[in-house]
């Protein structure tokens, strides 16, 4: 478990520090090369202090995944009257997130510490289930105002977008306006595109 | 680069043994703690055998994923003249394959193991490009066969739903019958759902 956050002054800066530090090593290495004695030596602190607080590689990185500095691009969902606009907005931003220095390699750092480590894993899925909250929120308030079917699964749906982009991050391809566009198309439909099923 | 299958018998036989001591290894370990030692161990030959073949850990791990070791559950997609049925029995046996014993693990280490290098990382969308492309295939028969909408983004679609699984592997979530369910129920709408999108 991580320890939480320390209480005096000094100590809360040399906290924020190490997670700073975190965040740049792990953007740099990976999570396979991350170095404690790095971390410790950017933060300006003993290597003690790291591990006082956090006592494994992976504690500090689910801490640093559970304050924001890794993975969540951190971008608010629109509502601006078209669900389908506001979902483009979204996925586009991502997109671009994923395109900024260190973006791609902080989600691809984040992704491995997650897949190797339950307690990062934990924190990992309480960041994406934030976003897809608030993606299944939008599409709610779509499915309220007849832009979506009322059966959507918006849960459903959320947690597939969520994977599918982040998914692309992690095999290093390129989250290209066309598969943004495919996406859309495939949540949104303009007209009545589904015939009946034949058995 | 890996260096490729050697060619007598008896270095072939030692060459398997790497290959399924790495697939147990990472199974039980994850990439992170990986250690060649042990694998060479298990697999009855010198550490050196190991590097000569395989200069660094990611070589060796990329080697597994290509070869089918790791990752890929190695489905059939069936065709029994209803897709909604075949990608249902797909969805199903990918569920089954990562509940089974050491196929979540595996799953989770190739994928860290893509995360963090790039070469890995390219051999892992070699195999899940497979996957994809026989997803692909069965869901353009589908939409010759009137099951689907003509309009179909079928590349896109068979590589959010690799995604969507993938992640959710990744996240240490089941997958569970309703995910599938609501799936199927994105793809595939039985009657024609999707209202005009209003603007």
């Amino acid at each position: 478990m991580a320890t939480g956050r320390p209480g005096r002054t000094r100590s809360e800066k040399s906290w924020q520090a190490i997670l700073e530090a975190t965040r740049d090593e792990l953007a740099a290495q990976g999570y396979d090369r991350l170095s404690i004695d790095r971390i410790a030596t950017a933060a300006g602190v003993g290597k003690q202090t790291v591990y006082r607080w956090y006592p494994s590689k992976s504690s500090l990185v689910a801490e640093c995944i559970l304050r924001g500095y890794v993975v969540t691009p951190g971008i608010d969902i629109l509502e601006t009257g078209s669900v389908r606009d506001d979902i483009a907005a979204w996925l586009e931003a991502f997109a671009a997130g994923s395109r900024s220095p260190g973006g791609a390699a902080l989600i691809r750092a984040g992704t491995a510490a997650a897949a190797e480590d339950e307690e990062v894993a934990a924190r990992y899925a309480e960041v994406t289930k934030k976003t897809e909250d608030a993606l299944v929120e939008r599409l709610e308030t779509g499915i309220a105002a007849g832009q979506l079917p009322a059966e959507t699964p918006a849960a459903t749906l959320a947690e597939a977008l969520v994977g599918a982009l982040l998914f692309k991050v992690v095999a290093r391809q390129e989250i290209s306006p066309q598969f943004i566009s495919d996406l859309l198309n495939l949540v949104f439909t303009k007209e009545s595109l589904h015939p009946e099923e034949s058995v």
